[in-house]
């Protein structure tokens, strides 16, 4: 009885006879010996299946197997620098699990729509299996950067009572004899809890009813959102080029294979590194217009500015001191200038775009309240909110970045679509 | 100018002068001296204001700052045994950031509904700062066991597109012109990912429209659920022994001082270590009925069984085998006996019951289309699930584990609203 070991391990069982489990990705016959691409989902590995091995029966089965059939191989592991995986197994037995006739996903092109239908099953195509990878690795990343710098994880609720900023695109539940809505972020809540833990962050889903069709929009989208008491302005920059960078650094450090697979070019990935330029929004206005952008002082940043500004430089920049007026009621005014706000956005490079958008919260309780009425916000929707500043009242601020269009930037994919498992968008609501 | 240090490395800085950011949780006076225990959110300490430091304005101010001010202190800090903090700052200087006034929580006992609508605030209580630590310990080791057993985190979708096993405890929501229901658990996307990448799991917010007003439940929780290729039935229980020694160990190994704090005894906790005991479903019968249960073979275990029953073992407990008809759809059937699933909760001592429900799944398309038929559901809801028997299907299985549940266990609380930052329940949905 040989033991069952994982192709991730692989390495440490060469020269031994093993068991493997997994499906057939691929396979193709020469000169009397038949080569499966073997997935286990913890690698890949090439299995010679020779005639000299097996019946005449038992071999040719193997010459029709289904691809994607599910399959227990056992035989001896060798090193096969000819085989794009590095090793071999030469098969001594094996048992067909389940054959998986008329699989539907083939070689040649499908359409997205197709693709997206079979999303259960298109999850096991390398290029899709590689960006999990990937996006597996970047959450990883996230929270360990929390932790290591005593971050304490602070759950926010997903069901909200009010539709602080209008319901346009909330999502509406029935929260039996009341009505709720979908978080859009947790921010408002880590600001309650920073004041408790002094460094905190939310990380979850977020949702965002947008009847928007680009390659930008998701309805359902993980965020981090990071709020830390006292930190100030250029705390709260430095901590997010700091951030930006270990995500992207250790993506790199570790799936070199898959960005290759990915036909990502890494050379702007490894230049992700602090500090990053910073631009006050009026000079991103000017080199806007000047690349040929009609943006006008007072427009919040369109997708397409976000792509001009972007493809000008080589690793992520920030954006700051938007005007007030664009930005969320809650944003400090520039003691300065009172036009600005102190916040930033980071937009990712080659075109990306936003990726985190940050910035110091109003401690003060007056200016809050002036805030929420040139806003046209009613301060009944946020007594508890407000609590905050009559009770240790502290200059704070935090940012969020997306994860989807984070992985989208670091794999080089051009629709958020792939980013996440099981995408949920306009007219996709399945599997 | 001195540095701003935080309060969780102050060890290193005994002899130096620096700068601490927070709040006034306590204070009391004694001999010309103001003591303020001050919390910046990583820790506490004690501050000391000497008469002799300041003018006499400034030190009286601090003998009536109100509790929850939040203050910026510069001095030098020493180690003093005698504080309960183990150091001591001797304050030379102070800003009063934002004075508290009236700061709603007091010393005295508040009701829970007073404290659950102060959530915002209450969250700074020692009670609930040392719980929401130990919950994200909990969280963080979760993620640490599975990236190091080489698992892949594939978040599942909350939006799920019909109501597959009736819709009574769903929350419903309007997407579009379609109706969408928020998710349940992740399993059945689970049983695809492991399809591709071999050992998956998905950690993110579950909803449950349950009318319950007891105190295990939540509308609103958090599950982690992996689920293994080619794994069985001894091997998923081992990996569930494994995984809440995991759990339970590390949190011991890092928060003596919050379980203590929460006057846990670690006693319990201490024994928790593999194997854990295993009852089959008709022991645990014969067990209940014994203690006073009215049982009967065929019934789910009850609230007041898993009472019962973990009051008679020290260590977590696996009921194993549950009747098929008790339990889901996909669960397999054992081999040996057809009356019972392949399953197994495991249940926490000291009367707090199921953490973990999992099972073997049902691998056989056959098997899969009868059990749904028998448990009066239509397979076309079941379509693309249905797809991982026919392409590939392998024996998997997996598990749930519920973070609430498993935090008021390891903490010792009686009722799981203190065991989320921001709870919602039947009549909960605010802050």
């Amino acid at each position: 009885m040989v033991s069952w070991v994982y192709l991730s391990d692989i390495a440490s069982h060469v020269g031994s006879r093993v068991a493997l489990k997994g499906w057939v990705m691929n396979r193709r016959s020469s000169g009397g010996v038949h080569f499966v691409i073997f997935r286990d989902g913890t690698g890949i590995i090439q299995a010679s299946f020779s005639k000299e091995a097996f019946s005449g029966e038992a071999f040719e089965s193997i010459g029709k197997v289904p691809l994607e059939s599910s399959m227990e191989v056992s035989g001896t592991v060798v090193a096969e620098p000819r085989s794009m995986t590095g090793y071999e197994i030469r098969v001594e037995s094996y048992t067909l699990v389940q054959s998986a006739e008329g699989y539907p996903i083939g070689k040649k092109e499908h359409g997205v729509d197709f693709l997206m239908d079979h999303r259960h099953l298109w999850l096991r195509a390398p290029r899709q299996r590689a960006i999990l990878r990937i996006r597996d690795t970047i959450i990883k990343s996230i929270r360990d950067f929390f932790y290591d710098r005593g971050f304490t994880l602070v759950d926010a609720p997903v069901f909200t009572p009010s539709a602080c900023e209008g319901t346009s695109n909330l999502f509406e539940v029935g929260y039996f004899d009341e009505k709720a809505y979908l978080t859009q972020s947790g921010q408002l809540y880590m600001e309650a809890a920073c004041m408790a833990l002094g460094k905190v962050y939310c990380f979850g889903p977020t949702f965002r009813a947008e009847k928007s069709k680009t390659r930008r929009h998701l309805t359902e989208f993980w965020m981090v959102e990071p709020e830390i008491a006292y930190i100030d302005m250029e705390g709260n920059l430095k901590l997010q080029e700091e951030f930006v960078e270990h995500i992207v650094q250790r993506v790199l450090s570790r799936h070199k294979k898959e960005l290759k697979l990915l036909e990502r070019d890494i050379a702007p990935l490894e230049k992700v590194r602090t500090p990053f330029e910073r631009l006050h929004y009026e000079e991103a206005i000017r080199v806007l217009n000047e690349n040929g952008s009609d943006i006008k002082w007072g427009d919040d940043l369109g997708g397409d500015d976000e792509t001009i500004l972007t493809k000008l430089y080589e690793k992520p920049i920030f954006v700051h001191h938007y005007p007030r007026k664009c930005k969320a009621f809650y944003m400090k005014k520039d003691p300065i200038d009172d036009r600005y706000a102190l916040c930033a956005d980071m937009l990712a490079p080659e075109g990306y775009g936003e990726i985190i958008g940050g910035s110091i919260r109003e401690e003060d309780i007056n200016e809050l309240l002036a805030a929420i009425s040139n806003h046209g916000l009613k301060e009944e929707h946020f007594k508890w909110y407000l609590d905050l500043r009559k009770y240790g009242s502290v200059p704070h601020g935090g940012f969020g970045l997306g994860i989807e269009r984070t992985v989208a930037w670091i794999c080089g994919l051009h629709h958020v679509r792939e980013t996440i498992p099981f995408p949920r968008m306009l007219n996709r609501l399945t599997p």
